[in-house]
């Protein structure tokens, strides 16, 4: 059971995504039947994470290659619009796209979406390997928002290196920062580790500096929504703070990521579209207020860590170091 | 009405708290007629902020030598206990303590606690005035947790320096962490400025990095529960984070407290005591479980940031600028 959590389920004529909004408290599947379905589930982080959102938008093209294959385009289109930041969605797209460009319906559509989140699922645990060497024996690992499987094809990258340690008998402890506003740390990693039985201990995102500076934290591992071909890396706000506070205390920082993170055409973090979300979700908890009325709050979805502060992007090719700049394009040229 | 804000109304023959745990949603004053009410208010952070539980601890002690004059050690040592961080609290208790001693009874002691929340007021004043002369033109400051009128005598610490900036007509514009886990900023900060009209907007506490990264920060004040003799200052847990960002961006971080929350007898951060509070204040929010069950939560209440962070201490005797350890026993012989 506790090696099988994945975000969706691909039943042939719908898309099941468990919703993650309600998540630890209820397990819910929605289907979803129709591109504009799956649209609304990226939209509403029914479904979430780079890879997850990759693996849901290219079933969501099949969906309309089954409704309608001249709709592909316009399918891809409104998939593509609904969350700027991660890169994975519209490498996911573009490679349906592609196939049914080269004569692809929608059997062969199915297939290569099928095989997108299969490849996922293999490249973590890749990842997993390559990454679980830089964990020590007993070491405490901070991360960060939710890199599990809930937000990829299966097994998580920045917690699939926490799974791959664990599964090499390295006696880890995961600190979990909650992940303001949408608590994806309380709620998600939280739930995925407490399945797997890897001890974790959430925390404010406010103590991550506490317990580096009590020497309580021996590496951070993140995921990303996209790298920049310089190795700035986009991901959940809040993570450019630890990064910070990480190189402040002499502490590795690693981002873990597939290799489909990583947009080579965008040269630097300052080309990322950071997404902006309703204020909603900074100002009310569960439905309840915490502000008072007319306070205006703001709620970026991402910050944009520069590369300087990254100890290593831990990928399903090997951990590749800096400098990123060249070390990014020789991957991906080899 | 927007000058008037206290936590506290002193009626007599009982202490009327503002239910802080309560704000913004609703303004709710809690009687409280005994020592041991007093201590529960403090405990269950009814009312909290370093200068404001001094204060509600000081007539914790006028309402135990009305009912028993014999008692008052006793009900010191009660109060005491509540919260073990601030020095403030300690501090007034031992202030009334000496009265009582000097042959006060409840008249005289009464008086004291009268005149300690007077001094606090007035104190914040003429912080505001040292303090506000670091703001500059249009500033936009950065603010955690809450140190305003909520949590002193009146008129507030940090918050107490941006208000006088605003009364010396500069525009001020405050970003407001939102300060988990209790919300104080998203709460209390907030429901203040929005009561004065000084334009503020919330974010969450990870989001503090990414603002000064942007350069939409131009200095951070915040208050303090205790400040060592070498000038490390604890203070709500995330403030070290916020301070090592400030450094990071080369943005000025002030703390504001008035000298009774300068602690001599500790000579730096390491010998304080932080408090451990409730999990369940991380794990749930507005009695929302946020976490899986069984999975455990840290809640300190308090961080500790040490002394070369911090680029002044803002006080009534004037704005104390390092080297702390000469410069603070200075203040205090002078």
């Amino acid at each position: 059971m506790s090696a099988d959590i994945r975000p969706f389920r691909w039943e042939g004529t719908q898309l099941e995504l468990l919703d993650q909004r309600r998540l630890p408290s209820e397990e819910v599947w929605i289907p979803c039947r129709s591109p504009e379905e799956v649209a609304e589930a990226i939209r509403n982080m029914t479904v979430r994470g780079a890879p997850a959102i990759g693996i849901a938008g290219a079933f969501g093209l099949v969906l309309a290659a089954r409704r309608q294959p001249t709709d592909l385009e316009e399918a891809a289109t409104l998939l593509r619009s609904t969350r700027p930041t991660a890169v994975n969605l519209s490498w996911a797209l573009d490679r349906l796209l592609e196939r049914a460009r080269r004569g692809g319906g929608y059997p062969e559509l199915e297939a290569e979406a099928v095989r997108i989140a299969r490849e996922d699922e293999e490249q973590n645990r890749r990842m997993g390997e390559h990454g679980q060497s830089l964990v020590p024996q007993g070491a405490t690992v901070l991360t960060h928002c939710n890199a599990g499987a809930l937000a990829t094809g299966g097994y998580g990258t920045a917690l699939g290196v926490i799974r791959a340690a664990w599964e090499h008998a390295k006696q880890v402890r995961v600190l979990a920062d909650e992940t303001r506003p949408l608590l994806q740390g309380a709620r998600l990693t939280a739930w995925e580790l407490a399945r797997l039985g890897i001890p974790v201990t959430v925390i404010p995102d406010s103590a991550a500096g506490r317990f580096m500076r009590a020497g309580q934290v021996d590496l951070v591992v993140v995921g990303a929504d996209r790298i920049a071909a310089n190795g700035d890396v986009a991901n959940k706000i809040g993570t450019y703070s630890v990064a910070v506070l990480a190189r402040e205390h002499g502490i590795p920082f690693y981002v873990a990521a597939p290799l489909s993170t990583v947009d080579l055409a965008t040269p630097s973090g300052e080309a990322i579209v950071v997404e902006e979300r309703d204020p909603g979700e900074v100002t009310s908890v569960a439905g309840t207020a915490t502000t008072p009325p007319g306070v205006p709050a703001a709620n970026f979805a991402f910050d944009v860590t520069p590369h300087h502060l990254v100890t290593g992007i831990i990928t399903e090719a090997g951990v590749i170091r800096p400098p990123y700049e060249r070390n990014l394009r020789l991957t991906f040229t080899t």
